[in-house]
């Protein structure tokens, strides 16, 4: 089953609002089994609407056009619908009935801008809508099935919701049962992962549908089929998978890095610390953006200059002096006292040189030591890691958070973070 | 001129990616006076992609194609020009010895899936990607400029800035010389500064063309005009709106609220630090991703718990049980302590309710205690701000950055943040 989609607005065509519609449509709609084929995007000007349409509606079971249902003069979907339709507008009785509802029961007059949304293409269908004045409307045109949807993103999802997705699902042939995995990984790069992929399964069956998605700092790893005949197939090569990336696999849902960490520090009724020099607060921030982190969070130290490494977390200013900021040595005393001071059961202590400024030959730009574990367990490990700033601190935040991970799960790996990073 | 774009991507037909590379092209476009016409999305299927191209070539002057340069097998753009200009592709030697270059410069090794970077339709010139190993190319096909830029944002951006924005312009009749002004904002919403415009301004001059970008946590106040006669009227207008804004105008240039208060702080030699509880970590992590931070921030604290306010900053214990962590006690103690551990010159403490759990009836989610300035004049104010987990940290965040980017600058103005805040 063919669907496209028209999207319409010179706010998207600007630029002005980036369009989330159309992913939530596509999104929807893919978890009912129907693939978006096709997505254009005009802005609000009759003819170019009119053309899309026509030349949408050819060779194309279902058409969404998304957009200009509202009550200004530049909302122009139903008029151009009428135009394709070779009909008038008229005003139709129970979209009529539905905007003088909707205002009655708001206390609102009836507005001309708001009777206006009640012109429709002479002798078409209404969708309804239960968040707003916008009815929708559809029609058959050319064989293909055409929903006009407001572009208010509750009212296009109640919308979808309630009528939409039920009429496209029973367009589908009978044996067309969608099935996904979705796998999300840290330490891999996409042409790295894919590369590792296929040495190792060079048989990947062409019925199941792999593909990558950056979801930085995670790589998600999609494995699809499309018949239920398939399913088991999906199940296998997704144990196939899990086997593959060992515990470089994160989740199989849609938590974050720091979701996870969280889960797994509440499920052993741990408390967890950070001492962050180059990442400077990412790694709190990370974790307090998830709701319930003061379960297992209590404090967070930002030791930026060496002064505040020392008097904050005790770190040796000797040490410091010796062996510099980005050294093994004081990682370890960063985490030691971060651990001391917040009575943390296990923590994590970062520093490095995130850049542009600070390289030297022997510590370039990109370098870094963590410490993580416990007072009694206390693991280090230097990486190099050369990025853009924002990036580096991204992804070194999220490196240790997965370092904790590990320590949480006890896993045996040695973690072989971006391969191909010589070290 | 007519500007036409094509994306291309899998992601992006799923919606597991929402495209926001179409909106940035806009953007910066319609800056050097072009518009985008039309646009259109197709997955990575290399018949469509043709198809398209071939259709998308006619009656226009620029066709836009982004997406599909990557390492992986489903990246088919190449292919896809390719077989419209009815070429091989072949091995380009200036493209090799970029990704070349790249690899060695990172010390990665050139992987195969590298290497298939520098297949490209034979004949065809390059677009240098200074960010990334994915080249782009351009021709000229039936009359129509196409080029071809790679999916990753950043160096989307650096492409058009480097080279593809001043081919456009170069296509440009000579008298259309837009020019515009940005004044990025904090502390109103885009209806409610439309509506202080409006009532300010009835007489708004139609040549001066006003629009909005939500750029959160700032909002971009817009002006443009496209003819080189109307550029004094455009700083005139300007210079109303700098009056009209007063201290909400954070910055006329492209530099982030940190960025600013960096800049304040360092022209006054003065240090910061930050005690955080709510925000957890947000505005260090804001301090320090900006490259220089180093000379303004030496320490922040992510005091969570209340037992670590009171064991790392000092805050009394009978007050926190007396008054709640959320509460002008609490945070005044909380920034004397910070500023003390820390020698800072100046500081802001943080106390609120993120959500969505822990609000009362007195105290709600939302709820929020802020403390600015230095031991001897030290503010307090309590704001109101329900929103969702993420976007209240955002927000209150950049708020606390804004009450001492106004201290800084000596502001004499009381500020008036977002209209709904109750105080």
């Amino acid at each position: 089953m063919k669907l496209k989609l028209l999207l319409t607005g010179n706010e998207l065509m600007t630029g002005d609002t980036i369009d989330s519609n159309s992913a939530m449509i596509a999104q929807m709609c893919l978890d009912q089994g129907v693939q978006v084929h096709y997505k254009a995007c005009v802005s609000d000007d009759l003819s170019q609407l009119v053309n899309e349409i026509r030349r949408l509606t050819i060779e194309t079971d279902v058409l969404i056009i998304n957009g200009g249902l509202g009550p200004t003069q530049d909302d122009l979907t139903a008029q151009a619908l009428a135009q394709v339709m070779g009909v008038e507008l008229e005003e139709h009785p129970e979209a009529l009935a539905h905007v003088k509802a909707w205002c009655t029961a708001r206390h609102y007059e009836l507005s001309e801008a708001n009777r206006k949304q009640a012109f429709l293409p002479k002798g078409i269908s209404l969708v309804a809508n239960p968040e707003g004045t916008a009815v929708g409307f559809k029609a058959n045109i050319n064989g293909c099935l055409t929903i006009c949807t407001p572009g208010v993103p509750h009212e296009l999802r109640a919308m979808l919701k309630q009528q939409i997705l039920t009429e496209l699902s029973a367009m589908l042939p009978a044996n067309i049962k969608p099935e996904r995995s979705r796998l999300r990984v840290f330490g891999f790069g996409e042409s790295s992962l894919q590369q590792h992929i296929s040495d190792t399964y060079p048989d990947w069956p062409e019925q199941v549908e792999l593909g990558f998605r950056a979801s930085l700092p995670l790589m998600e790893v999609k494995l699809k089929v499309d018949y239920a005949e398939h399913h088991s197939l999906l199940q296998q090569w997704r144990a196939n998978m899990r086997t593959l990336l060992g515990d470089h696999l994160v989740t199989e849902d849609h938590r974050s890095m720091a979701e996870v960490v969280i889960d797994l520090l509440q499920a052993q009724g741990k408390k967890i610390t950070c001492a962050e020099s180059c990442t400077g607060g990412l790694i709190a921030s990370m974790i307090t953006g998830v709701s319930g982190a003061s379960t297992v969070f209590e404090a967070g130290f930002v030791t930026y200059a060496n002064e505040i490494k020392s008097r904050v977390l005790g770190v040796s200013e000797s040490d410091l002096a010796a062996h510099g900021a980005v050294s093994e040595t004081v990682v370890r005393q960063m985490l030691s006292g971060a651990l001391e001071a917040s009575g943390a059961d296990i923590g994590v202590a970062v520093s490095g040189i995130a850049g542009p400024d600070g390289g030297s030959a022997e510590k370039p730009v990109g370098t870094v030591w963590i410490a993580w574990g416990d007072q009694n367990a206390m693991h280090t490990r230097a990486f190099y890691f050369p990025g853009k700033r924002i990036f580096f601190q991204k992804m070194i935040a999220a490196l240790a958070l997965d370092l904790l991970r590990r320590e949480l799960l006890q896993s045996k790996e040695t973690p072989d973070y971006f391969e191909r990073i010589k070290r």
